[in-house]
């Protein structure tokens, strides 16, 4: 209790003081404008993308990294906790992989460091894609088309995890959403958010919202306990990021999620239990800023939040290589 | 007995008028190149593909038609049998959606008449995206965006099960594959194929495979008995086509699959037994034709199958409507 005492303490402080950062400093937003992705090696995200889309990577044959993180979707299953091998129902809610690239670390979490580190994850999670790094490997070496790619990118047709994580990673990287509306009034076009919207983000700022999600992604910058004001209660989900720090300090901390493209990522929290974003707006306001808005208040804060929607996916859909006579098959049914 | 002695006599005859008609006619081929897409209706055609592409058209918001029908993979999910609902395992394999407009009937069994027909089966089916007509339908009602697109296509924003099968239809139509290195060398390209390649097609008209596997779609417009000279073994797969007619001379009959794509349309058969064309080119030999293929033919006739692959599909990953506040939620977990 004290602990917890201790927490919101310091979290009303630093809202406190961001805020008085912000009335002292109104040149400077604490919200920055997603910049477009740079790629370097366009091969290497080629085939990463392919890699994102491949269902081979699960014991299945079924589940690609695109299931859960479905990129015409918001990046994401838009399901309370994913589906994995054999309908395993997931522990948590499937973060999107938008924007991914600018979290300070990966899963709610923050176990994974990187981006690399997180796709490995998944590929070999018995309740996810339930397959191995050895097995996805060899199948990955079977197949022909692949084995030109990695020999093209990598310079050598020896595929390894390590080759197939940067892979994938890369493409993740180039899964940035510029162009919202916001960014650009950020940039000077006043006209492009309305006077509600305008209202909605001046009511995020000064009543504390902007303290846990700022930066780039809005978000996705900092673990902040999930219930400060008052306790969250959950029965998925976890005990967050103690699991990796084993702080006691740490239970019930997850990692700010992005805002970004918020509008599309719905179910909200780690547990997807905010079915809508007036529902979520709601919990935030009470739990973490202990402040009940009203309906005014939420549907502005609402409508400040739909602004952050970008530049979604836009490339063409991926066409696979083809598995040879030796690319050990699927085994869907397989216990 | 008799009747299967009946079918078998009449195969071989028809087996056998094609043959001459092959050898006495050497201008004309049997197979005709495919056709590019004519699309007419292009907002339509955009709809179906959104609606393709959409899990929320399953109860548990996690399987579309691209699941099991996946373009990234020649139409299919190379799997023996689909993965449905609640990791049903289904009943037999996933036919390539790639030309099916070119088929005579739809599934195995050509209970469906056509692909718009085809389209409502899988969503309302219990073992596959479990779903309603009704509950489907209510989801799209009351998303906006895809109320503006019924609107637009459809002068009306009244969304039915009979416009969302129309536009899934009217999508799929557009998936056709056309400039394989066959289709070139039909054309007169005559480089466009090897020698090793022609020696294959030459030996899969003069064998007899070419009296099922003609027209367009090398196959896919007639329903044929599997196992003609010798019964075919089968655990999965039903009775075939005498489930639709009711007639005992239909059972284990089956629509000819087509071998356009085919070699990336594995497994093979309409229980996915055969792993390699290699496995269903040896069984098909012996049982449909009664002949064993030397090693030597079998490569020939491969490799043949391995020019009949077309262009691919060519169009940018649909990015889906959000769903409104009042969008039923998937139910994945719902026994």
């Amino acid at each position: 209790m004290k602990k917890r005492l201790g927490m919101t303490v310091m979290a009303l402080a630093a809202i406190a003081t961001l805020g008085a950062g912000v009335l002292n400093a109104k040149d400077r937003e604490l919200i920055d404008p997603i910049k477009p992705a740079k790629v370097t090696d366009a091969a290497l995200v080629e085939l990463g993308k392919k890699l994102y889309f491949d269902p081979r990577l699960s014991k299945s044959g079924f589940i690609s990294c695109n299931s859960c993180h479905n990129l015409s979707m918001g990046g994401t299953d838009n399901i309370k906790t994913s589906i994995g091998h054999n309908w395993t129902k997931g522990p948590i809610n499937a973060p999107t992989v938008l924007n991914s690239s600018l979290n300070v670390a990966q899963f709610w979490d923050g176990r994974a460091a990187d981006l690399k580190e997180q796709a490995g994850g998944p590929i070999a999670n018995p309740g996810e894609m339930a397959s191995s790094h050895t097995l996805s490997v060899h199948i990955l070496q079977s197949i022909p088309g692949y084995v030109a790619d990695f020999k093209k990118v990598f310079g050598s047709d020896k595929v390894d995890i390590d080759k197939v994580t940067k892979a994938i990673a890369a493409f993740e990287e180039t899964l940035v959403t510029p162009n919202s509306r916001f960014d650009k009034w950020l940039k000077g076009d006043k006209k492009a958010i309305t006077e509600q919207e305008l209202a909605g983000y001046n009511l995020f700022k000064s009543t504390g919202c902007i303290a846990c999600h700022n930066g780039p992604a809005v978000g996705g910058n900092t673990f902040q306990k999930m219930g400060i004001v008052e306790p969250y209660k959950s029965t998925t989900g976890g005990d967050g990021r103690s699991a990796v720090t084993g702080k006691d300090a740490d239970r019930f901390n997850y990692k700010v999620p992005t805002l970004r493209n918020v509008e599309l990522t719905y179910p909200y929290f780690h547990d997807g239990e905010a079915a809508t974003l007036k529902e979520a707006v709601d919990v935030m306001g009470r739990l973490q800023l202990g402040r009940k808005f009203t309906e005014d208040e939420n549907a502005k804060i609402v409508a400040f939040l739909h602004t952050l929607t970008g530049d979604q996916p836009n490339f063409k859909l991926p066409i696979l290589p083809a598995s040879s006579d030796i690319t050990p098959r699927p085994s869907p049914f397989d216990k």
